[in-house]
């Protein structure tokens, strides 16, 4: 599927390219877009964000199956050499793997599990600072020979994929102003893109596109509108829209056949929304995007006049589903306000959404204007009484990404169970760099004798969860992986890797890592042996809310990749 | 064996006796003195360093055999938290796990791997600059409840079994002389005994005793003989013996039936031997002491006037042998100057002491005198020449433990296959926690074409390998665990943990774990289910001549247990 031994599609000269062709020595590991498009359909290899431009998270390999699953057993480890916690998700690539951390982009024998290359991230060391919940990093991409990744500092790197030396660097946005790079970026239609990470210090978001080849930058789309743009009536402080928010933090899916890049937006800022009240368009929303051009062709706002931290960045995952007896492509989102939400996704408009676990701050969403409509509660808040929000800041679920299975049409996620209280403040002034929220009195709770979050099988269209396992003393923070064996591999914070009945939720199998696991599994396979990867290192936001069983994990990061023991 | 409802033999005080024994519940964790001399007939445990007091690494248990040893795979990890290696045996008792480092100490559920708890060790962050060889910690011991261990600042740490808590600290020695502590502690006959490091800083080398229950100094033997003791005279510059080296920097083994400590000796400081003259006793030497006074009973030098670096501090392994048709109890050593001894271990007596590898310096030992027989290369480094001296000031092998399988009769070792050119110089004056060698222009090289070292099977008596393994690019530094299974377990630098055939040598299974292996492995029962322990982080002083398989390792320590993998 990959290396084919004909010229490449992107090359810098013509000269580069003629002696390409005349060598017949085009790198083994050249992804086309094709490669990338074809993803999905390809589960030896994993060469995208989300295992698909779909972002799925689901594998047609089933040779590792939930009858045979108790057999799985440890094949290598690789300490990562970091101890800021592991959130990536790993790419494999024709038997090398490559892995990332804020620290560390590594380059791994995928049958062996030994080092091929590691490159150090160059990133100001006082970077953390406008980090707002953990040092990390999500994870590369890869194409044309090339591993791309962003720092924490907001620089995107290429690197070439043999060696791991740096091809070019390029400044994305100013760190000292908020701006930090985590999430993993995309390509797509022949565009480098990346978000950035910021809204609680206050930055203005965007979306970048980069010309692979140089790092050029082709198009910055900012996701706050400004009064000149559509929807620039929805910032009605003047200049709110300068420091607004809705950064970009997490990977957009893609579709290819519509040429529509679906990114997510993260909360308003600040935090209080009477410093520049309307809907603060495109904050909480989810854009399609021309990844050509930056252009949004459409958008849908999940939490208008966001003043909850409702992020919208999660996956926006790309499926086909059945809706009153006819095929729909849509793009499913298990929204960080409570509500799963189906959408369109050619042209946006709201099919369903529906409430996948506890929320008091809108009762319903209004299927006619696609708004939710706010409750007392949220009225009070509003109102600058102290109010208990459901879900949490956190949300009910936050960036580790639920998996779907085209199969059985259900989306797998970990969901968190927590309120929080919190009221109005006044705003201090802005200031580049400093954390901007407005708000006072904020506590974080979990109600007494409840769950702390659970796993969960849940129907896109009803909200409703076929099955849901009740997590009393941890939440999970990891992704969930699905595949066609009936399994659903996720992690634990107290450091267990396991394995699921997809159709029941029951956990069958487990190991236990040397650490916490917050990050993404993957599953891949090579010379017809199925393999399962995923990275432990204890960190990030959840840490800050461990029950009991995980209050005893030591940090370290490595990598870990389970295959069926041999009979 | 151990936990038995009767009173503790040493308690702090009548009451406390009176009350353990009214409430019938003496912690489950007290071992008793009874229970460390027999840790080797009870292999579900590992008590002692070296699995017995005899230092043999030998356990009788054989589930995991070389015919099964294929299906074993790793049950647990957990991470250390430590990037500076790991070079610890751990211990095992009634289901927990006991391991260090230089910077934790760490209590572990042995059967899931969870951390039952985690105590730093407080030391001074500017002592490394006195350690010669890398930031290590090679264990702990257990007595009565408490876990005892070094600091690399030279302190000695009680600590209370079951929570961690430090319980006393005593001041060893002071690390701005040169001082540092990074062997484990040895308890024989109800004393807490430790060694010290720090010969190529000039150092006084001690064994000190100390009361286990409080901390309290009961003697110091200092390895270096005043004017005054005997082998005061073999020190014929004034006042050399104060700087004259001879650190304790392993442990000591036991035959609680003879009541003597075999506990070995460093290299002589400086190691231009010009500055002192003379035998330099007790450098280089084993000394056999009495637990309870530090008395010393007998001793043999192994290197008399070193000026080779040749530490005698690895392990004294006690076994029995017969030799002429008599069983004779012995004191077997494969000392760092590249001879194979055997010693009667009641009275010193050479019995034998042949090459096991490729030496230069001597001809050979004299069996009447017990002296090495000196050749012209070593006289010519004498006479101040350059010369290029077999072994390297590394030694033939250096602290990485060797096993003894008595059934066989045979030492398992990992060997080193390298020389050093050096030369005299003049010797600066001591200051205190200074490097002080006197040497100059030193090289260490490996042969063009040969091994770096090997994998091999020694008979004690004549320093021929029964079989012999080539490690052609990077020596091993991991100690050997024997097993009635016929198993040979070890590490390599480059991450894999190995099990050989103890009958040809040969690597039959294999785990690359996250970091390079520099460590000593166990193994242990519980339930009737075997396991085998290691823990992986690559550091120490081998850390500087890895070939090329090593050169792509990672930092990062944590701990692995395996077991057969589940039909």
């Amino acid at each position: 599927m990959t290396g084919q031994m004909k010229c490449r599609k992107t090359v810098r000269s013509l000269g580069l390219l003629a002696v390409l062709c005349a060598i017949g020595t085009l790198p083994l590991n050249a992804q086309t877009l094709e490669n990338l498009s074809a993803d999905s359909a390809h589960p030896e290899n994993v060469l995208t964000y989300g295992m698909g431009y779909e972002q799925q998270r689901f594998s047609t390999l089933k040779q590792i199956n939930k009858k045979n699953v108790k057999k799985l057993v440890p094949v290598w480890a690789l300490s990562m050499e970091n101890d800021s916690g592991e959130q990536a998700q790993p790419l494999v690539m024709d038997g090398v793997m490559y892995v990332s951390d804020a620290k560390w982009t590594v380059a791994i024998d995928a049958l062996s599990g030994k080092q091929i290359w590691r490159t150090a991230v160059d990133f100001d060391p006082d970077t953390p600072r406008v980090v707002c919940c953990g040092v990390s990093n999500k994870g590369v991409a890869l194409y044309n020979g090339m591993v791309f990744r962003g720092t924490l500092d907001a620089n995107m790197v290429a690197l070439d994929q043999k060696t791991g030396k740096e091809i070019w660097k390029t400044k994305v946005s100013d760190w000292k102003d908020g701006y930090s790079i985590t999430g993993a970026p995309l390509v797509a239609n022949g565009v480098l893109m990346t978000g950035v990470s910021g809204a609680d210090f206050g930055v203005r978001g965007f979306v970048d596109g980069y010309d692979p080849a140089t790092g050029k930058q082709l198009w910055r789309r900012y996701t706050t509108a400004a009064p000149d743009e559509k929807g620039g009536d929805t910032w009605t402080v003047e200049n709110a829209y300068k420091t607004g928010g809705a950064s970009t933090w997490l990977t957009g899916s893609y579709d290819p056949v519509l040429d529509l890049v679906y990114w997510g937006t993260g909360n308003a800022a600040p935090w209080n929304p009477n410093s520049r009240r309307g809907d603060s368009l495109y904050a909480a929303s989810v854009i399609a995007m021309r990844p050509k051009t930056g252009e949004i062709v459409w958008h849908y706002q999940f939490t208008p006049n966001d003043m909850f931290d409702f992020d919208a960045t999660s996956e926006m995952i790309l499926g086909d589903l059945k809706i009153g007896g006819k095929p729909r492509n849509v793009l499913m989102q298990l929204d960080r306000n409570g509500f799963a939400y189906v959408l369109d996704r050619a042209n946006g408009k709201l099919l369903a959404a529906n409430p996948y676990g506890k929320v008091n701050w809108a009762s319903h969403i209004d299927m006619e204007t696609g708004r939710p409509v706010e409750t007392g509660i949220a009225k009070s808040l509003r109102n600058g009484e102290s109010a208990e929000i459901w879900p949490s800041i956190i949300g009910t679920k936050n960036w580790a990404h639920a998996a779907f299975n085209p199969h059985t049409g259900l989306l797998y996620a970990n969901t968190l169970h927590m309120s929080s209280s919190y009221k109005l403040d006044t705003v201090a002034p802005y200031k580049p760099g400093m954390r901007w929220l407005g708000v006072k009195d904020v506590k974080i709770a979990f109600e007494p004798d409840a769950p702390h979050g659970f796993m969960a099988a849940i129907d896109p269209m009803t909200g409703i969860a076929k099955w849901k396992v009740p997590l009393n003393d941890s939440a999970n923070w990891s992704s969930m992986l699905a595949t066609a064996g009936s399994l659903i591999f996720t992690g634990r914070h107290s450091g267990e890797f396991i394995a699921l009945d997809a159709d029941t939720g029951k956990t069958i199998w487990q190991f236990q890592t040397s650490s916490g696991i917050n990050a993404s599994p993957i599953t891949w396979s090579m010379n017809g042996k199925q393999y399962v990867t995923v990275m432990s290192g204890f960190g990030g936001l959840g840490k800050r809310w461990v029950g009991p069983s995980a209050k005893n994990i030591p940090q370290g990061g490595s990598v870990w990749t389970f295959a069926l023991a041999n009979d």
